[in-house]
């Protein structure tokens, strides 16, 4: 293991905040720790999204107690809402927000494409409208880095340039270039030694563009690598894949991190593939519609048929709302449309996230992970609604 | 002050469940201790309301640790949803809930007569359609009494007739008549002896009414007495003649609950008249419109002259949202509608009626009360908008 860090070390010509602790026999999954200027982190790790410095409905400190280690923020909604000005003048994202542990920042790249309209994209920047009042903003590389440097998040992330799916070899092209091009000037922009700066390897679903973004990014040199435009519509199959193919040309000693996913299932493949970080703002969507995760499947809170049932949603699960709630009062809140019962379903969606990654990790080290991911897999049926 | 417990017990031949401990010497005011099934509930007190068996955005750690001791939940919301045999079967409305501290239930009669249309009153009961689904139903005193026991709350409350300000005094008097037979067929049909049963004082703001009802619902004996159709819309000072004028009808070792009163300066000069119970939706209503308490007055969360300050709500205030939140992201929580913003200024607001009370029965062992209520009200000015 040493040796694979320390060359690693050499080759980019800077330390390594990612140490691997164990790598898994059998597949390519591996327990390491990440550290970072609040902290360290164990990896794999799942990071709750609280786009607007607050993971919806919940406190810093039902996060902590969850087993949340870090949290990810939304440089692009922060700097609509309430500016980044602000934030700085408080003291920081941490101190803003209230939460002392890691944070990351995600530069606002896909919100650009997800959420705006009347988007331009040169060389330069992204010319786009805010989605709040239609203001046009204009977004380079250097300005997404500054951004996130006042913000102070623990992991800052490179300007890139997301594309549709499907999109054609030539378009994505163009824009795995752009990204490459970006990560070089978000790179000489960075002004923050206390940051992690990662880029976002993109390519589409095209093998060879993925080799090549990824093999550029890794020549500039980054603490850290993000694989991103996947989890976009495609097949789970066709995501493996890519994640698989652009993993071959990360350096195994840094650590990496999956943008945008988070279903159990897929977790457990890219763990197994050697994915390091996940976010996804689905566990809490889900959770605040109603949607909550179980080891057998999912299950609809508001179904009449759990209108007597006065367990919890699961009974081996240790959150805090299946060890004091029952389903009955939790189907009773959303009735009446009770905000106690998003942050309940909230808690134990984060919960049983994180604790599927811990279990993960104990595998790991035991060298059992392709027995448990296949038990887990095997007993959580996902059309099953329960 | 035994005397007067003594004689009042032998009054109504009942064990009487409220001792006070200490009277003010200039004024009304009395701390005591009223004692239920979930334990001791010092007095004066504020009960948080939790309407839908939720005190709407918190969880009961919260409210314990803000330091509520009893919470009030509405048998004819729960009635409506999720409905009283629910409640039951999952063990009654504390484990449902998971609160087991004091609860106290309303009857409903109130709630008949603001939400519903169409409801129809005779002798033998109240006729209305839900709110939620139009359902006619047909609520009696012994339905309504039946509906708690099953619920099972510490306290319960009579059905009362509940009438529109401004009334006549001929139709105040009807149904002052009707809230007085009801309560003797509430009184007749109680079947928990576990629960403490309070009638509700009614005859609007006609003094000779209330005179007459209290002397009526005296007689019948109760452990407890409210009273009910004050914080209608009348001028406050009306408010205070006619509270102070039914309190004379009501004996003084009895605890005496004021319904649907929560303003600071309500609950100061009611406690000088000697109430020791209150309730009220406003503290939470207000906060999750972003309207908060000061000892100044009150502070609107969202005004723009907070957008950097980062200062907390209060500085002197010790609630959780003040000790770690400042107004600034508080303010983009409300911006941004984010639910963590409404639980802070829940929690605030809840607090600092809490505190309000905690000072004041202070200040009634130290026999300072009616100076600490002037203090209060000198610096609490109402139109005052921070």
């Amino acid at each position: 293991m040493c040796s694979l860090i320390d060359f690693c070390d050499i080759f980019t010509h800077m330390v390594n905040p990612f140490k691997i602790i164990r790598k898994d026999k059998n597949s390519g999954a591996r327990i390491g720790k990440l550290v970072t200027s609040h902290g360290e982190v164990r990896t794999p790790i799942f990071m709750p999204v609280g786009t607007q410095a607050t993971v919806k409905t919940l406190s810093p400190e039902e996060l902590i107690n969850i087993g949340a280690e870090i949290i990810l923020c939304n440089a692009y909604h922060l700097t609509l809402r309430p500016g980044t000005k602000i934030i700085k003048e408080a003291g920081g994202l941490h101190e803003f927000m209230h939460w002392d542990a890691p944070i990351l920042t995600d530069s606002g790249g896909y919100q650009i494409f997800s959420l705006s309209d009347l988007r331009k994209i040169t060389d330069e920047g992204a010319e786009f409208q805010s989605h709040i009042d239609g203001k046009r903003i204009f977004l380079t590389p250097e300005e997404s880095i500054r951004i996130q440097n006042d913000l102070g998040a623990d992991i800052i992330m490179n300007l890139d340039e997301c594309i549709q799916y499907p999109c054609e070899h030539d378009y994505a092209e163009i824009a795995m270039q752009r990204t490459c091009r970006w990560a070089e000037r978000c790179k000489s922009a960075h002004a923050n030694r206390r940051q992690l700066l990662f880029p976002v390897i993109q390519g589409g679903m095209h093998k060879d563009l993925r080799e090549r973004c990824a093999n550029e990014l890794v020549k500039e040199g980054f603490p850290g690598y993000a694989i991103g435009g996947l989890s976009v519509g495609e097949e789970r199959s066709l995501m493996y894949e890519i994640a698989q193919h652009t993993l071959r040309f990360i350096p195994e000693c840094r650590v990496r991190y999956l943008m945008g996913v988070g279903d159990p299932r897929d977790l457990l493949e890219c763990i197994g593939l050697g994915i390091d970080m996940f976010d996804c703002v689905m566990p809490t969507r889900n959770a605040r519609n109603g949607t909550v995760f179980t080891r057998r499947g999912k299950l609809i809170v508001k179904n009449a048929k759990h209108i007597r049932n006065y367990g919890p949603i699961e009974a081996e699960c240790g959150c805090y709302a299946c060890r004091n709630y029952s389903l009955a009062y939790i189907r009773h809140l959303f009735n009446t449309r009770e905000i106690l019962g998003l942050r309940l379903t909230s808690i134990h969606n984060l919960y049983f996230l994180t604790e599927l990654i811990k279990d993960a990790r104990k595998a790991i080290s035991e060298n059992r992970f392709l027995d448990f991911k296949k038990a887990f897999l095997e007993q959580y049926v996902w059309k099953l609604v329960l």
